[in-house]
């Protein structure tokens, strides 16, 4: 890629993360946004400006016509953020790579798909090889302080015995959308009902555990995944949600990793309304041993559009193909 | 490069680092050692295994002439440790990469040789791209925790205002040749004496700082560098050597960076006999801000080991020319 050449990007998905995205690419004079695609009847044809909660017209329609902005908006990559599961994804991304185009996405099964879709993942590489294009999948958890930040760590040691990461959000913090996902204000019989129906908890920890064990060279013969309400000990409040003793605060996710029989990977993540001392903990038993902590935890929605943004000039000039966060170049705030 | 294939490594110096290189790539099964270089006469000759201080004998003899090394070890990479700055090294580097194998080296100024060595950086980058091989300066300070580490961390930024890191070493706790490079022992005068002569002082606080604006893409107006002596309050015993009160326990060390006018980097090193809860502490003021802390610090001689061994394979996989620790892919354990 040529240097200081201004990157084109089409925003795919003007949610709420979409929109965030859109109003960081406008203040950077190193992007130019070229195309928005969403197909809520509600914004649909609105300028993409106002739909992202500007007050400065851009002139720039959102389309509900994937293939008329990925065919004429000459663009370089394609921010996508539409949804978790690849197999719901999966017709959106082949058409962006069939355009030619380089993917970024929020789609936590992205971040390592090679496991839970193997096949759609070598389907979705071997487009990408032949079209000349990179994907990447990447956020914040998955995608950073649950993954990317271990295997960084794990540079430094000659040894890795386990990893073991703890992630703890105070969900009061955090969007009303990630309180319902997390269970606040259920009952303890409709949490265990919505978690029988995958309709509560959190994507992304599997494939954390993955990349990880991808990273260090490691086979995992068993993951164990479980999830747990926490049920307020007092009466809580947050901005959206009052939840009384006795009701879902929130909730914890444990993934465990086991190669040769022994744990070797352990992710905990607890989120729930009130959670004292929020942080991220990253732990390597090995040597040398390590232990760090982020003080209060990488924050939420701005981390994952400073994520996705910072990774577009690395995505741009990778090797075509799936790739992943351990495949690229170091992450670094790419400034401008 | 072909998966799976054994590496087969130079190790050109066999000092204390080199020695500890060698046991461990004697350790694993993806390294092949095929070579030893050192000039000191007791030990030229001598059986590499015996020399790096194992019982078990290897019959590789440590050999005094590179030439003839580089030459006929049909090698893939050279693990260099003979010194920290680069016009001693470079005629070694020169030979090395003339001889068309890649170059993992540890020496301080080869982490960020641009604005030091400028000229010596250009020619020794022609001649790497020219025999197409690499060539990459790491470490753990430089080379991570207080550079590699800070740049990992703004990539969850959209803003990064200033980057401070904070290192703190008990000097008890680490070998002699560091407690006199740090200055314990010796009288304020005699500190300021050496300082003024440059025999004092960590060699790399520069380096490390120049290499985090460049992954941020900073441009750094002025640099400010200042060495003081911390004296012992009591008397203090190592291993090695008795401070009495009065006497130099160690140094501080603070690099300042300066763009446009603002101090934007603080790179703030402390290491002394008795140092109260050693660790390394990343800030960066910016969006969102952020506070890490490594419990304890990155230890010292085996996490410099595992980040030299560890670099190896993706050294080989990168493209030719001198690179950073921030144009090469993730780094990580690569374990076996």
């Amino acid at each position: 890629m040529e240097k200081n050449k201004v990157i084109r990007v089409i925003q795919y998905g003007m949610g709420s993360i979409g929109s965030k995205i859109v109003r960081e690419l406008l203040k950077r004079s190193s992007f130019k946004l070229v195309g928005a695609i969403d197909i809520a009847p509600e914004i649909v044809g609105r300028d993409v400006s106002e739909v992202a909660g500007l007050s400065q017209p851009f002139n720039l329609p959102v389309e509900s016509d994937p293939a008329k902005v990925l065919t004429s908006a000459r663009a370089d990559v394609v921010v996508h953020t539409t949804g978790s599961h690849l197999n719901r994804i999966f017709s959106q991304l082949e058409e962006v790579v069939r355009s030619g185009l380089n993917v970024v996405s929020t789609s936590e099964e992205l971040v390592y798909p090679f496991q839970r879709h193997p096949e759609l993942s070598a389907q979705l590489n071997q487009l990408a090889v032949d079209k000349g294009v990179t994907v990447l999948g990447t956020g914040i958890n998955p995608g950073f302080v649950m993954d990317t930040m271990a295997l960084v760590l794990s540079s430094v040691c000659v040894e890795v015995k386990r990893v073991k990461v703890e992630r703890v959000i105070d969900a009061a913090t955090r969007r009303f959308p990630f309180q319902k996902k997390i269970g606040a204000g259920l009952s303890p019989e409709e949490f265990r009902s919505k978690v029988a129906q995958g309709r509560i908890g959190h994507v992304g920890l599997a494939e954390s555990l993955y990349l990880i064990a991808h990273g260090l060279g490691w086979t995992i013969e068993e993951i164990k995944e479980e999830i747990t309400p926490i049920l307020a000990e007092t009466n809580l409040r947050t901005e959206y949600i009052e939840v009384s003793s006795g009701i879902v605060a929130g909730m914890e996710q444990l993934a465990q990793g086991l190669s040769g029989g022994r744990e070797v990977l352990t992710l905990h993540f607890r989120a729930f309304i009130g959670a004292p001392k929020p942080h991220d903990a990253i732990e390597i038993e090995g040597n040398p041993p390590l232990k760090v902590t982020i003080d209060g935890g990488v924050a939420g929605d701005v981390a994952t559009v400073a994520m996705v943004v910072n990774a577009i000039p690395r995505v741009l000039a990778a090797e075509p193909g799936l790739k992943t966060m351990a495949d690229l170049p170091l992450p670094h705030a790419a400034l401008g």
